[in-house]
């Protein structure tokens, strides 16, 4: 059985799903090699480096399927290199035509190009979680476009504000997201066959040929020379899945906290069978929500070591390399956890409202102290305002009093207001400020960037 | 005494420049908190939400520069609070208009605009630095387009390559570069004057109003909606610091290893009086070099600080906030001495051709063997010329004999091959590929950009 | 002004105590340098290496205090050397000694030797606080041993428990961290004078002797061979760093959640003076807890830059070593105003018995479930019971019910119990297990470990 | 097929070895899981909790390796729950006795003990293979102990050492490595069995009795208070993993360098079958060096993300958990490669004494500059010497001229000294110092620590 949890039966699921798995699988990682191998075949005889005949029945025969990964593992161990056996076993596949496989490349030309095929299906998957998260928080955003609740600043109750500004603000990140994601594809997909060191000397004189025509065949951009020595692009993609990551993990931490008992203002889907706790029966736990916030730190980590890899020696070296050989998967696969995670807590999530009207209530109307500042430096000037008012808060708070009463008792604010006006400025909905409207322009800027599906 | 080497008299200079210093300066972070209480003065004088008389007076009195910071930072202490103070002593500036100054903001709103407006200083040094080493790149690699050195892969020779490719693969990375800041120009200058928790409560019905006049006064760009819960515009930042400075990290690694005493490639710039040793009088030392490559790591660590900041709890807080307030002046500072170093060992540089020529030859032939294979292969076949190739490659390699003379002894290839035959393909000359065409690619690419100054 | 926040006159002291930035001052640096100078010619004197008369004018005349910092940096700018110009320094305060200064050894035996020398002050100053630290959790663990509270898992109330036992788990680590300490010191607090590369050439036969001799009288201790290519030192003590540090943050964590407005269970000192919000006047913010959990981050980016270091090149090199330069300053800065702020924390905040019984009470007897389980398994087996239980408690939490009515109208649970029963067992006093007897446990453990103070 | 190259068929024992990732298997998770559950069923027979005999069945009939792996697996996806379905099966496995399982505990009682269990396994291995290679160093610094090669600093030739004094550094660093395992081993191998909070309540009385007994059987020390809420255990231990990797990546990447071509001083094992390159028959590359050196980057990232898993919120939660559980498998199988790799290497490298002593010869002499320098010292004064001696360096290195003939040529050195003392002093064998002693010296130490296999 495996031992790392990315691919363990019982937890797998809970750091990626089985589709990114897949696409990382050693099977896949393998296919996506053949597959290049192919395409190199049938360039090279479309450009007469090698007989059309042979690149034709390598097109055929050559089959990553239909490999014993075993007896290639063993091949592997002995010649202690990662692809020569492999190559060994496709050119038998392919009988005589076999010996024009690999033709004038190097083992990092097949391997960072089948890289590339693997990030590019990563990438369609990440583009289309994120444009489906974008979308959820566009429906939730308008849906609570009005729906009050507390905001709070430094883990205290400080304005009223909506649950869907909160989830606005979700939004237009993840808009930017899909911006960056649109900005970085083309320079990112990008192919790479050049030989042992870039040069394409192994190819004659129809190198950069033959390597847009294999890119070609395979969907994939060309270089404008060889990047084997400049792995800014993987450090770029990894850029953005930190950056995707973040918010993700940022909307699991915010909603755990709504989610502790003593807020309550929203609970995590809650699904028949779901078992909390092994011994407090009462336990209903953020388990969905921990998860999509603990694999931010993991991604970060993840990433930081692909950016190690930038420091290439010399026209290429195998120190750097596995770095993002262990890490590109892991970033991919636990952000496709965090984005089906967050799909699901989002679309099945219980808002409490009854709950959020209640806390706005906790502090006995000093959640309005600055409205209240406000009005009364129009009157006052605001600086004295802030004295009064101020003083009047601690007050409230310490004595545990009602705002309201304990201002209507000032000897000198009692003269400048009346009860009534108290009611107008504690009201939180009074005191919304411009929140409903943003949902509005988020919402707008969201629809015409293009970026959402239709 | 300072304690930051940042800030040292002795060393602080490899760590930063003064220029990117004053950028950061505690100097500078006051006057630009000034600079966004003026222009938010102004708007609502405007607008009408202070008097314009007020506004006036603020936007001519204000006066960082005659702040006293030291009784400041006292009455902070006291406040525990870092922008209160500073705002008391401009209104003491200000006289009576002082009361209207800081009107309907958050400390935050401040705060963060000021630092956005120290990261446009930032940014613009960062391009244009970056501009002039793609100009002092690409002038140098047109230069080496033909110069002959080894390539080295795994540490060890390889293939002939030119100088100039190595640099031209150095150039399209910095085209990248100015790319991806391109991009990311107009998302990341944004300001920030949205109130407490971005609803713009405090203001009124013009708040959105209010902010966006404020930071068009300031040439920041306007938010669809408050970003104090939402930082990944520094992360994004932060990212495109980290595939620049890796890029430069990499460049000093590379140099370092092509000055040690046994590939003696090149020489950084040696200036009369510079000591390499205190004890060794023979030691000329890579110092700017070492200083380029070291100063990569602190970089990376610095950004995934600013990473972790994207975790904002709720509306804000100040946890992951002060990861910014660190990391974001590092990251530019320790750039800002990799740009400045690099541009400054790029412009005086020696390379030592002579060096590199004798480094070719160091194999005895053998770093052609891929040449002989290929030539060998369009006679014996691939697979048959790599396995009898390989034989003469280990057996010169292991007796350390000419790798001419074992081919040419070889009793099957000698009937293959003459002696003039080899030595065409034995010269490195003749084995460039296409390399010094990707060099004159990369350059037409870089001058289409647009990216390069005029 | 400073660039660097650390030095920042304003917020400084939120990032570093004074006390522990003298310590890593430029001038401290210079004088703790001057000082291994002075240690080192005298040992040179008393083993005839140089006169013993020199030896004896350089001790009396080097004078780090007297250095004109700014004509050295001016130095050190055309030198390109960090050191070098410093000795040119005290040479011409010492006259015709001078010439014996600095005898035989290289610049980084100096500058490691007095970096290490900075570093046992620092060891010092996080020795005592980490003590003081132990002292105020042993009264405070003993002060509330019986204080009752929610223990919380997963953000969601769980069961009883105390808020000493709570805080004689953090005790129990603190016991820990300063065992860690005391293991580590010796080996860490070694000196290190054995010349270029480490092998004593320059100083003849005596070389191991003088190293002795110096290290003695700088009350270091003298490695068995020379350090300056394994640097596991510093990582280990950034590593213990990283440990107290770690658990500072969890702690600042902890106490910024029970600060919450709806939890409310203790508040941070507050002093007269301090501002909560510049605009929302009943705002008390959590200030100081904020600071204190913000910086462990940075403590372990930095830490982890000076793992970094470890990987030095052959002898000697100065990239790995700059990450030091930079870090081991960091680290220090950084924990001290943890330790520090920590310490006033508990010394000052305010617990808040009242608002802890509260909030055992907020789920209406569900916080016992666990409890009720285990009686009822007594009677009806343990697997049944919390069948049962769980019913119970879904429905409660549901219909938001009192969890005893719901179990008193339970079909079969009704007959197996009484409400004087389910009294007794919702009793929070009633169930806090060996919560009390823990905090003796540790108690006992700190008094007989000999780490605290006396 | 996995997707985690861990668990690669190709590749994976190129990150792992096959013992320790059987250590971090499911299989052995799952297995370790159930010796707790059984242990803990003995503990509470013994002490009456729970019927002798039913313990006693528990013990017989549990059985981990019996379990359907895949139908837990399918439970578990219903459940959201990661330990429930294991326990579910095993008490299938137990019958009536099943009932008993798991009682008083709570998840993570099994979870985090099943761990420690795990980790102990890692510990045995770590510390054999520490052992080893203590071992494999102290051999080969004695056999190296006067075997002359360069010394290098800043990648510059600097003085003449010997093999066996860097080899020496090495083996102290791996003493202290020793020493640290040994010091943290009582304090990290610790179980924790007290409930759902720490408190034991659900044991009644005999709680830590309870937890005493169970950690006994299996082996584990017993905590002073429970840890769930504590983790710089798992911190502590990845920090000694840091140490001992951040040297092993520096040896490898010190071997990689002086297997480079231009300096070939050693070379990696090089067995029968091994491909160096697909294309370039020539190349032997540092395969097994480039993977030493390559694992530490990915160890000292995972190990970072346990650091951040000290932050517990509460009693427990289970965001910082899962750090745990991602990243102390990898730091253990990454850490085993480096050490299983690093004694292959160690064993089997070729040491090429002849290119040694042919690299002290390549500048002329220049190497031995500072002992010219010391001796004209005594004659001259130093300062004098230094001046004069440079100026010949600088002479010497720029004409590519002999550093003898520079010297004798001189007008005022030439007055001081004659060709012989020349001869004598440029001779590398006679600027050695201290280093063979040295060597000694470590050995002996080494000896004497009583951690080294008998």
């Amino acid at each position: 059985m495996a031992s790392h949890l990315i691919d363990f039966l019982l937890i797998g699921n809970n750091f990626g799903t089985p589709e990114m798995r897949d696409v990382w699988s050693e099977q896949n990682r393998l296919t996506k090699q053949v597959e290049v191998e192919v395409a190199l075949a049938l360039a090279e005889g479309e450009l007469g480096i090698i007989p059309q005949e042979a690149a034709n029945t390598i097109a055929e025969k050559a089959d990553a399927g239909a490999l014993n990964v075993e007896d290639i593992a063993k091949d592997a161990a002995r010649m202690k290199h990662s692809l020569m056996p492999t190559i060994t076993a496709i050119q038998k596949q392919c009988g005589a035509a076999g010996e024009f496989i690999h033709y004038g490349v190097t083992t990092q030309d097949i391997v960072d190009t089948a890289t590339v095929l693997q990030l590019k299906q990563s990438f369609d998957i990440v583009f289309r979680d994120t444009q489906l998260l974008a979308v959820e928080l566009k429906r939730l955003s308008k849906k609570h476009q009005y729906t009050l609740m507390t905001g709070r600043t430094h883990g205290m109750q400080a304005l009223p504000t909506t649950f869907g500004f909160k989830l606005a603000v979700w939004l237009d990140e993840f808009v930017r997201h899909l911006e960056r994601l649109s900005e970085i594809k083309q320079r990112v997909l990008v192919g790479n066959i050049n030989g042992a060191i870039g040069t394409y000397a192994s190819f004659g004189e129809k190198g950069p040929e033959i390597e847009r025509l294999t890119l070609d065949k395979l969907g994939l951009n060309t270089p404008n020379i060889g990047w084997q020595s400049a792995r800014d692009r993987f450090s770029e993609y990894a850029s953005i899945v930190v950056l995707i990551s973040g918010t993700l993990g940022k909307i699991g931490n915010e909603l755990y906290n709504l989610m502790r008992t003593e807020i309550n203002e929203i609970e995590e889907p809650f699904s028949e069978g779901k078992i909390g706790s092994t011994t407090m029966p009462h336990k209903r736990n953020p388990a969905a929500l921990e998860g999509l916030a603990s694999l931010t730190a993991p991604v970060f980590k993840s990433a930081a070591l692909i950016h190690e890899s930038m420091k290439v020696e010399h026209e290429r070296d195998a120190m750097s390399w596995r770095a993002e050989w262990i890490a590109l998967p892991e970033i991919n696969i636990y952000l496709s956890a965090q984005l089906q995670n967050a799909l699901g807590i989002l679309r099945g999530m219980s808002v409490n409202e009854k709950q959020m009207l209640a806390n706005l209530e906790l502090q006995n109307g000093l959640l309005l102290s600055e409205k209240v500042m406000f009005e009364i430096g129009t009157r006052l000037g605001k600086q004295t305002a802030h004295h009064l008012v101020y003083e009047c808060a601690m007050r409230a708070f310490e004595k545990n009093q009602s705002f309201k009463s304990v201002l209507l008792e000032h000897p000198v604010l009692s003269a400048q207001l009346t009860s009534a006006e108290l009611d107008e400025w504690l009201n939180p909905a009074n005191y919304l400020g411009s929140a409903p409207q943003k949902v509005d322009d988020v919402i707008r800027y969201a629809n015409n960037s293009g970026l959402l599906p239709a």
